[in-house]
């Protein structure tokens, strides 16, 4: 069994995790990944250059045991920092208990690690510039292109795997070969990215607020910034191409990206000098989901990662997701070793909920970023959510929370549950209910808070069920 | 201005439609079909025979002035009449208003007459068995192929309107070209259909009930019947490719498919003796619904009809739908005239949101159809919403009623209001506010549900809107 021939296309993070696993476990892995290797070249490719790092990537470095060596590279964000256009900042935890908190990650870094670990294993190999062109998933044979060379070849496994990200080979040929119904969708969103940099000081020192993941709201579009471990901050504009007063589609001169900084970012601004050159030099790039099934032909192919199930970057899962694929792969081999085609369909059977789930909370929290923290309704939420995880911190968790910390339950799970909670909470503010105006440091007034909301939460999950909405 | 040329793509029921709206606008308008004239070959080409056909395409027959004539296609369906396995049936009507029904029409029968109106215009021209191959979105050019001939060539146009149905050359080019960001999504269903038919007896006549549509709801499958106007039904066997005990995948035999209609749907298998025939000679079919954005390019190329927006045939909408479409297309040409990308893109920001509304409403109507129907919750809530519309008919639409009967709201305050009526009323079923179990007759016991129903909508209308969840 174990002299299986797995083929991986793609050696991303997604990628490199899996054939460690599959390493781990005995199978002879082979990895094909379209770039040079980013150990020795220096590539960026517009591709995000930091991450956040939460409990489901958590839960997939301690399946392999790579944890603590992770954790060097991680910078802890406890909370969002709200920068107003007075420069004004407010610090808002993502968590009431104070050792749940996100980091900050190279990508990079990480990707190195995960292929370093890898290649401990001798019966995993790495081969990269190899671009795949075309998966037939009836013969299970990959064709690729060495992109230094132009040489064509052609690869047989087993079983391949097609770790491959948002613009996968083998979803383009499961689409396009129309030999079974594939449903499909790519959805983009209005609005654009581009990367930007908040350099570090002289002395190599951070800017602004190192632990921090920090948010300029401007209502229909904001600047982030993660901290890396130089000093500098990776900084990203979300806005739209075409609508409102300033839009990428407009942004043409240096003069008119300077008075849209002056005007919406100036604390920003102050510390970012080389903002006209980051601006004309990088690319604008689109934000897009993407969702499909099957994910699998019979027990030949599989799609696994930003491949399946690519989301937009606003819940800070991207990642987090991709790792926690693993995870529930693995799971499932315990159980079926040796069948592929059961292994593949179960998997999907109990994945696809939860990774449908993340893109839809991601599209959520894309409006809730830009717009509704800087929203008293929601700010009131916020704080009332705060005062109940910190008090109670074994009985309650806000949508945020079951998202990114409770990685022992599903996205779907926590998608339900979150959602039903957060209607709970303004619906009751809304009504008088409730209110953020009580002392919230006081244990029983609290408790008397979380028992209206969780008799409201468990109403509204009761309605939806019996309505049929589940 | 009106010496525009319109070149439309697809002679279907939408695309004939367009043709003679324009045509009577003033336009010279050029169609290109690639099927032959269906009123001199008999093609069916897997199509569905009879549609259901309702106030929202009443609306545009109106408005092209040939709702008389339809008529004469028309066969009124007061509501389902249900058929259990024994062979009982049960009449459950469509709505409490009497003069509220829909129709069963022949697909050619409505196409030619169509045809006939739209070539009354000398500004008209319509050729057949020309295939589109490729559009030219620049260049608002399109390639054809004569199926005949087998001869390609270009044609010009100042604007081009795709009415090509689900699998549309326009929408093919806009998703393969890649030269905007084109959000799109095709969805199956777990199940195929089939056509099959319950022929006249020998004196023309019908063999079960004439006026209505007949359902057979298994749970996860069902049959349903349409009658024609010659005496026989079209019969549509809705059911799993692959799961359950009996799926199109593994009815291959006579001796297995007749085991099938004898154990489930024994009444119907008695008036089908051609039922083997029909279900070997005859294809399976997909269920999808395709959804994307934009819809235009420029004012250069519009999908307009099936090829922006195909749905399930579950509400019986698909037809009404993309006849809606000209009606809401040609409010928005006499507000922008002149300018086809304001018209375009006017027309799609109106539009859409109720095509997407409706796809979803299809989908739901799925389940209701082969499940909820025989459900008892779903039955007494029936009854409640049967009783409140008989007696307080200015006040009180279902769901059903508010998609089918109500042209004057879209689609999806329609989805919206039924939704949250839905969910009132099943709410307050499960928990016992409120019981068929009353007299349905009186009038005050019933106005009294009605302001409960009316109260707790409202509420759940609010909520939602709180939470920001529209």
């Amino acid at each position: 069994m174990k002299q299986q021939n797995i083929l991986i296309i793609g050696a991303g993070l997604c990628g490199s995790l899996l054939a460690l696993r599959l390493g781990q476990r005995g199978y002879n892995v082979t990895v094909y990944e379209m770039r040079p290797d980013l150990r020795k070249t220096d590539i960026s490719a517009g591709r995000s250059i930091n991450l956040a790092f939460s409990d489901r990537g958590e839960k997939a470095m301690k399946l392999v045991g790579i944890e603590e060596k992770v954790k060097t590279l991680c910078i802890p964000m406890n909370g969002r920092m709200l920068h107003d256009k007075d420069g004004n900042t407010f610090l808002s935890n993502y968590s009431g208990r104070e050792y749940e908190y996100i980091n900050s990650i190279s990508r990079g870094g990480l990707n190195a690690l995960l292929l370093d670990e890898a290649e401990t294993h001798k019966n995993v190999k790495i081969h990269f510039n190899k671009r795949c062109q075309f998966v037939d998933f009836e013969k299970t044979t990959a064709t690729f292109i060495d992109t230094v060379t132009n040489d064509e070849f052609i690869e047989d496994a087993d079983t391949i795997i097609a770790t491959d990200g948002a613009g996968s080979a083998l979803r383009r040929s499961y689409y396009l070969e129309r030999k079974f119904l594939f449903s499909f969708s790519q959805d983009y969103l209005t609005h654009g990215y581009k990367e930007l940099a908040i350099l570090p000081t002289e002395d190599s020192d951070y800017k602004t607020y190192k632990n921090a993941l920090h948010i300029w709201p401007r209502g229909d579009f904001m600047i982030i910034a993660l901290p890396n471990l130089d000093g500098s901050f990776t900084v990203t504009l979300f806005l739209s191409y075409d609508q409102g007063e300033y839009n990428f589609n407009n942004l043409t001169t240096p003069e008119i990206v300077t008075e849209f900084f002056q005007k919406e970012f100036p604390d920003a601004l102050d510390i970012m000098p080389n903002l006209v050159d980051d601006f004309f030099e990088n690319p604008t790039a689109p934000l897009g989901t993407v969702k499909c099934t099957p994910w699998h032909y019979k027990g030949n192919t599989l799609l696994m990662g930003d491949s399946a199930h690519a989301i937009v970057p606003f819940y800070g899962q991207g990642m987090n997701a991709s790792f926690e694929d693993v995870v529930e792969f693995d799971a499932v081999l315990d159980k079926y070793e040796g069948d592929w085609e059961t292994i593949f369909s179960e998997y999907e059977k109990t994945r696809k909920k939860d990774t449908d789930a993340i893109a839809d909370l991601a599209i959520d929290n894309f409006h809730e970023m830009k717009d509704h923290v800087a929203n008293p309704i929601f700010q009131e939420k916020r704080k009332i959510e705060m005062a109940l995880e910190r008090l109670y911190p074994e009985n309650y968790s806000s949508k945020y929370s079951l998202v990114t910390f409770n990685e022992h339950i599903g996205y779907r799970e926590a998608m339900l549950r979150g959602r039903a909670q957060d209607k709970a909470i303004l619906n009751m503010i809304s009504d008088g209910t409730i209110s953020a105006d009580i002392d919230l440091t006081d244990k029983t007034l609290v408790g008397n808070l979380l028992d209206k909301v969780k008799t409201e939460t468990n109403a509204i999950l009761e309605d939806d069920k019996v309505a049929g909405l589940h």
